[in-house]
C-alpha cells in the first residue's frame, strides 16, 4: 500500500515551503524504504522549484541529498537491510540495460535518466525529493553511507561530492606531472568548491582557489588549499598565465572562457560542473594552442558515487554544513542565493517531528 | 659557410611567388641537411604569408610538409646518414628541457616553439620553410620517411597527418566501446580530413564524413568511410542525435557548436583542428549534459609524427596529392582556398631545377 510521509512541498514557483504530507510508492520488490534523517539543499533544487530550469510539476517536493537509514526493504532485497545506513543522490532510476548503464553511467542513461524529483518515473508519476521524512527508492539507486560520515555530512556529498569528485578523478587530479603533484584551480568556493578543494587536496593535488575576492582565503586554506588568488586583481589572467593542470569550474555566472583557457598549461583541462544560462564564446584557438580541453561533468554512476563516499570517509572529509529545521527552508534559500551558506544548508529532517502538516 | 638555395618566396601578401634564392645556415654539429624532394601546401601556408593571422615577415618562404633525402650531417649527427629518405613539419627547434619538451610534447614547448618558417630561430634569424631545394634543420626535428612511403605523398603527412593522427590517438578511434568500433565522424573532407578518414579506419573506427553535400561521397567511401551524410539535410542535427563517440572537426569556418555537440553519444569527444576567425558561442549545458568534451588539437610532437609515419606505412596509407610544378604554386593557392585540390597539392622540388632564379 501507499503511503503518507510529511515533506516540504511547493506549490508554485512563488509559494512559501509547506509542510504537508506527500505519497510514497508501496515498496516493490526491489525497493528500499529510507527513514531520511538529513536532506541537502542544492542550488538545483532551487533552480527547479523556483521554474528557473523550465516548467516544474506543482505540488512538488525537492531535494538530492538524502542521508538517512534503511527502514525497510522489497522481498527481492538482499543487499540491505533495515537499520544499514543509506544515501540517495539525484537518480532514482534508469533503463539498466543500454551502453551507458552497463557502463556504470547511470546518469547518462540513453533511455533517460529518471531525476529524484520533478521526473516522470517508469510508473508514470512525478517522482518527489527528500526534503521528507521518508523515500522509497529501487535497491540500485541506494549508495552505502560508511560510518565514519555523520548524515547532515554525508548528504551533500551525494550531489556536491560527486559531482566534484567524478571530474577530479576522470581527469586525473591525483596523477602527477614528470613527478610532481597536479595543479590543480577550483573556481568558487560554495558547496560545490568546497567539496572540491577537500577531495583534489585528498588525491594529492596542489589545489589553488580562484575567486573575486580573498574573502573566503582562511575557509579555502582550512579546507586543504595552498592559496587563494582573487579574480579580480589586476593582470590576473596575464601574471597566472599557464599554471594550472585543471580548473574544477564551479561557478554558474558566464566567465570569460579563453582567459581562464590561458591560466591553463599545456594540455589542461577545464571541467565545468556550473551552467551559466548564456552561451558562452569560446575561441577555438584557447583550445588548439596547447590542445587543451573543456569539459563538462554531471554528476556521476552509481558505482562511482559509492567510491567517492569511501573516498571521503577513507581521507575524513565531508561536507560543511549548516543544519536547519524544516521551517527553515525559505530563508535558507534566500541565503544559499546570497552566496551566504558554509557551505551547504542541510535540513535536519527530524524537525519534521514538531511540525503540523498543512 | 651559410649556403643558398633556390626558392619560392613572396615578398609581401599581395605579391605573386618568385623563384630566387634564399640563404640556408652553415650546417651545425646537430644538423641536418635535407635535399627536399616533395613540399606540401598546407592552408596555414596561405594563411600565413597572405597576413591572415596577423604578420608575416617577408620576404618569406613557407612550407612544412617536406619530405626529402638527407645530403650532409653535422659532426655530432649519428642516427642520420647521407641518403636516409628523411621528413621536416611544422616545428624545428624547442628548447629541448622544459615539462611538455621532456614529455615529447614539443609543440607545446614553454619556451615557445620554433615553427618552420615565419618564426625566430634560436640564432634570431626568421626561419624559412620547405617550398626550396633544401633545408637545414636540428637532428631532434627530422622524421625517417619510411621506404613504403612516396615523398610526394608522404610530405603532407607531416602536418595534415600528425594533424589528424594525434587526436584520433587521443582521444582514442581505435578503441573500441562495449565491444563495438568507435564511431568517427570527420567533419570536413579536405587535406586534413582525408588523411583524418584514412587514419581512423586503419584504428578500426566506423567512420562517417560529414560534408554540406554528397559530392565528395565516393571519395570518402574510397577513402575508408562508411558513409557520408549531408549537414545541411533537413532535420540533419535531430536524425542523427548521439550517433558518435568522437568528431574530428577540420574545418575552420564557425559552426553551430551546440547542435554538433548533440551529435555526439555521452563521453563524446569534438576534436577541433580548424581554426575559424570568430569565437564559437558554446552553450555549456551541451558539454555537462552527457559529459561531452570539446578539445583542442595541434599538430603533435616529433614522436608521435615518427609514429603515425610508421602507422601510414604499416596500413597503406598516404596523402592523395596533385603534384605541381613551382610555377603553379599561385594558382594552386587559389585552388585550395576554392577547395578545388583533391585532396592536396604538393610542389614537386625538381622542378627548381628548370627554374630561373630572380
Amino acid at each position: 500500500m501507499p503511503f503518507t510521509v510529511k515533506a516540504l512541498q511547493k506549490t508554485g514557483p512563488e509559494q512559501p515551503f509547506r509542510v504537508t504530507t506527500i505519497e510514497r510508492r508501496d515498496p516493490r520488490p526491489d525497493d528500499v524504504v529510507i527513514d531520511i534523517r538529513a536532506a541537502g539543499i542544492c542550488h538545483s533544487d532551487i533552480h527547479t522549484i523556483r521554474n528557473e530550469w523550465g516548467e516544474a510539476s506543482f505540488p512538488l517536493t525537492v531535494g538530492h541529498e538524502i542521508a538517512g537509514v534503511v527502514s525497510a526493504v522489497g522481498a527481492d532485497v538482499t543487499d540491505w537491510k533495515v537499520g544499514d545506513r543509506a544515501g540517495v543522490g539525484c537518480l532514482v532510476n534508469s533503463c539498466g540495460s543500454c551502453e551507458e548503464c552497463r557502463a556504470d553511467q547511470e546518469q547518462n542513461c540513453l533511455e533517460g535518466n529518471v531525476g529524484t524529483y520533478n521526473a516522470r518515473d517508469v510508473d508514470g508519476t512525478v517522482t518527489q525529493g527528500g526534503y521528507a521524512e521518508q523515500v522509497v527508492v529501487n535497491e540500485r539507486f541506494v549508495c552505502r553511507i560508511p560510518d565514519e560520515l555523520a548524515f547532515d555530512a554525508a548528504a551533500p556529498l551525494l550531489c556536491a561530492g560527486i559531482t566534484t569528485y567524478s571530474p577530479l578523478r576522470r581527469w586525473g587530479a591525483g596523477e602527477t606531472v614528470d613527478g610532481r603533484a597536479k595543479r590543480v584551480a577550483v573556481l568558487g568556493l560554495g558547496g560545490l568548491g568546497h567539496m572540491g578543494v577537500q577531495i583534489a587536496a585528498a588525491m594529492g593535488a596542489e589545489v589553488t582557489v580562484l575567486s573575486r575576492t580573498l574573502k573566503k582565503e582562511q575557509d579555502a586554506l582550512a579546507l586543504g588549499a595552498t592559496r587563494v588568488l582573487a579574480t579580480t586583481e589586476e593582470d590576473f589572467f596575464r601574471d597566472h598565465r599557464g599554471e594550472f593542470d585543471l580548473i574544477l569550474n564551479t561557478i554558474s555566472a558566464s566567465i570569460p572562457v579563453d582567459r581562464y583557457l590561458g591560466l591553463l598549461a599545456p594540455r589542461g583541462v577545464m571541467a565545468v560542473v556550473g551552467l551559466p544560462p548564456e552561451q558562452q564564446p569560446v575561441g577555438f584557438g584557447s583550445l588548439i594552442g596547447g590542445a587543451k580541453v573543456l569539459a563538462g561533468s554531471n554528476i556521476g554512476g552509481i558505482a562511482e558515487t559509492q567510491e567517492m563516499l569511501d573516498f571521503c570517509a577513507e581521507h575524513g572529509l565531508a561536507a560543511k554544513v549548516e543544519v536547519i529545521g524544516v521551517h527553515e527552508a525559505d530563508a535558507a534559500y534566500d541565503r544559499v542565493v546570497a552566496g551566504d551558506v558554509h557551505f551547504r544548508a542541510v535540513i535536519d529532517t527530524a524537525t519534521f517531528a514538531d511540525a503540523a502538516a498543512e
